[in-house]
């Protein structure tokens, strides 16, 4: 059975989505040929402006639509820098609503195995903003996924910030039990964490 | 925290999606941020195209980009007439390859809960086609889903088939275990039904 080429383009468009298996993008493609063609514009439309209609920031390098974001346009606290690795998790602490300062995004995390060293993510960038003449950043908090990637990329900064700026103040994240969990069923190294992690009352 | 609106677009539209919560369209949405332009442009094609470059067979209602589609205007076995749901179970029913007859696309099922009634979906084309004057079908093989609707959607049709077409042979698709599958784990349906289709060896 061949199926028209039209049909098999949008499989294999939905088919470079992450997540998205062979089987998902059959049936996400199907389910569009129901759909009004109106919508499939809309939705064309949509993917085709994404990038256009978007601008990273020339300070902290998040995606914006205007150039400084929002965030370093504002007059929010200058004295702290949260770096991630990613626009969603700086979405994340946002929605939190309880961070005040500004952002660092470096697009990425130091992760050899896949070829991404120090320099293919924007690390540079975070020194040039700590050392310039108008910086008043105080303290650099690391906001790295805690995996292996994540915390070898948070370690790096830490070091290359100690020795380059001194008196900087270089935090990580809490580590420990997050809201809702099992003491029962957590692993060690997140007790062992939570352990070290420990707060005076 | 304001999400840029292009962000938001492309959010939103994957959100319209099947099986795609407002999680996974963010994910999507950030992760299309990393793709070049090229990529995207052909996405966005790709499903601007679906609709326009496909064609609905006027004989059995499958997707395919010509009209009358491939099997209609094949020369396979005009016998019988296969009754799907849906293209994709056409699909399906073509990766196996045994089938060598025709088929008809239902496009849905009867659903009252859905106010989809019999006039709703194609079954009175099915009808036309059988009772014409060209007609050579002498089986209809109904292979809607084993679902309730389905069921009551093959029902329906025997029904009307039964009494406007008494010479018709009119079948459903054998019932049972699956391949790979645990009589320990099978619901007791299953079993029933398996033990009355048991086949002579």
């Amino acid at each position: 059975m061949r199926i028209p080429k039209a049909i098999n383009n949008a499989i294999e468009s939905f088919e470079r989505l992450p997540g998205v298996g062979p089987k998902t993008a059959q049936r996400l493609a199907f389910y569009l040929l129901h759909v009004p063609q109106g919508e499939l514009d809309r939705f064309s439309q949509s993917v085709q402006n994404l990038k256009r209609d978007t601008v990273i920031c020339s300070i902290c390098f998040s995606v914006d639509d205007t150039n400084p974001c929002n965030i370093c346009s504002s007059d929010r606290i200058k004295e702290s820098i949260c770096v991630v690795e990613q626009p969603l998790d700086l979405l994340a602490f946002e929605k939190s609503g309880k961070y005040k300062g500004l952002y660092h995004v470096l697009h990425g995390k130091i992760d050899p195995l896949n070829n991404i060293g120090p320099d293919e993510i924007y690390i540079k960038q975070l020194l040039d903003r700590i050392e310039s003449q108008e910086s008043l950043v105080k303290e650099v908090i690391l906001a790295t996924n805690p995996t292996m990637e994540g915390e070898a990329t948070a370690m790096y900064i830490a070091k290359l910030l100690k020795t380059q700026e001194p008196t900087l103040r270089v935090t990580r994240i809490g580590r420990g039990l997050p809201t809702g969990s099992d003491i029962e069923y957590a692993d060690s190294t997140t007790l062992d964490q939570a352990m070290t992690g420990r707060q005076e009352y």
